[in-house]
């Protein structure tokens, strides 16, 4: 038999998925369960959106341009205008989600063994796109007691290499919620400008910052064209996740030139999202307010109750919508397991994703898990009960 | 300023692409272009497949399985029994077309140098997942003479080394038109089975087969199992280049594990495009039967008026919508650029894709243009005459 390849192997599994055979055997034993382990919120996405698809008038369902339609990169520069991000539409290629604008940056910007350092907790998909494109992830160790702000830059300092070709961070950041400030940005952009590295920032949860604080991106900072790019896409600002549509931002002419081979050799993103997409634009400030106050109530009541819980520790998020919490077992991973296998409260159970999977150090987070706060209150508040009266009967 | 990957560097651009900005101004200096460079087909899309977007009730656009919902898969596995191809719904993931699908099977089987034998010209973007992949092609030339059959089985054979992973093949050919026999399969099979590699074949044409030829499926011949990937897209098929929706086959478990790794760490493929891929399934056999009618038409006409061009040499395609044409100049790429810059004929002129970009071994094909028949009887007859006014004017 042709065996499969090194890298193939080498994939992670995803965290956030892998249980996902436990969660459908609960169901069939008649489980009903509270899914806090996927970034999928429950909110719905603006009409707008929705009937900019349903009454198109398309007869042939046709490629559009490899780089997104000129019309809908021209609003995209207008929305980040009024971000306080000054970019024309020649800086921007719509993507299928912002998955494929890492996976086309890391392909610009990153050859095999290469190194990108990433503070960890991170997103675990960024484990995937660096083994895909044969990247080395370098970590650099964020901790729950700090609330997982951005590690001293000396230790990033350390860590580089003449491999070393980018710093990618999450802001707000998935899994942990902290919003870095004004302050942190700057001293990034300081290191990758002193060592003529790029920064790349993950910002699709732009939106999603609380209790007074601003967004700050890192397209904000002067001086720094040549080594930014951003990563941006509509999935949770328009609760649109299965539209597929990101884009990639970048004012390096070369980044994006390459970036536009990469885009062309996959012809087009989807016409009908990017539809979708380009209406999304039009939604009134009102449905963010509305979203935001929902989700800071969440916040509030989940980090409440889980404060309940002896042994639980909790970072307070400031941003997005997880938190990372440290639990009283040895293995997330087992007891995640074990939740959805053997154990119920008058037959409901939570899945949560085991936070291993969003360190790249082996053997790091095991304690703990992500929750993705994308359900209503009383859900939450349901939940986190389970989880307090499972973690009074669980041995590990 | 950080510099670009090496990878980035050669990333190739796309032929069908690059003479873009020339078209652009073509237009704007007034002229009207027929497009013969892309496989955008004029057919509309079957009305079933677009009133199931206009028509859904989602409230919240979410992710899907990454892997395709099992509906949907399930009548996936149906069509293909149509088609004497037997497999169930777990033999199949659906991918963001068929682009994506090459991606996965790229990654899923070969390793940064691993080779890939690729009889050429091919679908000029396997030069650009190769080099994403950091893969080798490895190229057999196949003939205008021959109407671009199957090289003989020794040139293959002679190319094989410890590092080919995998014989790719498109069938029917883009940009050729070649429909492989059965015999021409079962030669392929006989190898790839003594060699132990894999046998790639990108079947998203499979309906374009012409003259009563009936299309052979490397699904098909029995004993392969753990050998073939087939790559299929709605792209061509429903005329919905825009969906983005294909999905790889396989029956060999390894391969189907690794490319769900790859396919979780994007999430999932477009929701909406799946809505009408689903439906499109249930497209009427009279809505081929007329697709292919007309096809037949069209490359009828486009073939004989070639022919009455002097110094011209065409192959005669019996599938897909393409042809490749030899031309009595030196370099289609300086021919092409200069029909759209400094050539009319009352206003109008063309568009063709320069078949170097088809190649992988340097300095073949230039003097050879893809023509895709995606144009109406009438259009057709009118840009062969351009391209005739053409060839009598240009020096090189």
């Amino acid at each position: 038999m042709p065996s499969i390849s090194k890298k193939g192997q080498l994939m992670p599994q995803s965290p956030i998925r892998k249980l996902a055979p436990f969660a459908e055997q609960a169901v069939k034993d008649g489980k009903s369960i509270y899914y806090l382990n996927i970034g999928q919120p429950d909110i719905k996405t603006p009409k707008i959106a929705l009937e900019a698809v349903k009454f198109n008038s398309l007869e042939i369902l046709a490629y559009t341009r490899s780089e997104g339609s000129e019309d809908y990169r021209k609003k995209i520069a207008n929305y980040y205008k009024k971000n306080n991000i000054e970019v024309t539409h020649e800086d921007i290629i719509v993507t299928t989600g912002g998955s494929e604008a890492l996976l086309f940056a890391f392909g610009s910007v990153m050859d095999v063994d290469d190194e990108i350092i990433i503070p960890e907790p991170f997103y675990a998909n960024y484990n995937g796109f660096s083994t895909a494109s044969g990247v080395k992830v370098v970590p650099v160790i964020s901790k729950i007691e700090d609330n997982f702000a951005l590690p001293p830059i000396e230790e990033f300092e350390k860590l580089i290499t003449p491999k070393t070709k980018a710093i990618l961070i999450c802001n707000p950041g998935n899994p942990t919620g902290y919003l870095y400030s004004k302050e942190e940005i700057q001293k990034l952009a300081a290191i990758v400008k002193k060592h003529d590295l790029f920064l790349i920032a993950d910002e699709v949860y732009r939106e999603f910052a609380y209790d007074g604080n601003t967004h700050y991106s890192i397209m904000e900072e002067s001086g720094l064209d040549d080594n930014t790019i951003m990563i941006d896409s509509v999935s949770k600002r328009y609760s649109m996740c299965g539209a597929r549509i990101g884009c990639l931002v970048s004012r390096n002419k070369s980044v994006m030139q390459t970036v536009l081979k990469f885009a062309q050799a996959r012809l087009s993103p989807p016409t009908l999202a990017q539809i979708a997409s380009e209406a999304a634009l039009e939604t009134p400030q009102s449905y963010f307010d509305d979203v935001i106050e929902e989700y800071v109530e969440r916040r509030n009541t989940l980090i409440a109750e889980l404060l309940k819980i002896e042994g639980v520790k909790v970072g307070k998020p400031k941003g997005a919508f997880y938190c990372i919490a440290e639990l009283p077992v040895k293995n997330s991973d087992d007891f995640a397991q074990w939740l959805l296998e053997s154990f119920d409260v008058d037959g409901e159970t939570i899945m949560v994703a085991p936070a291993g999977g969003f360190y790249s150090t082996t053997g790091v987070g095991l304690n703990q898990i992500r929750i993705a706060y994308v359900l209503k209150k009383e859900s939450l508040i349901k939940a986190v009960h389970i989880l307090k009266e499972a973690l009074k009967v669980y041995k590990d």
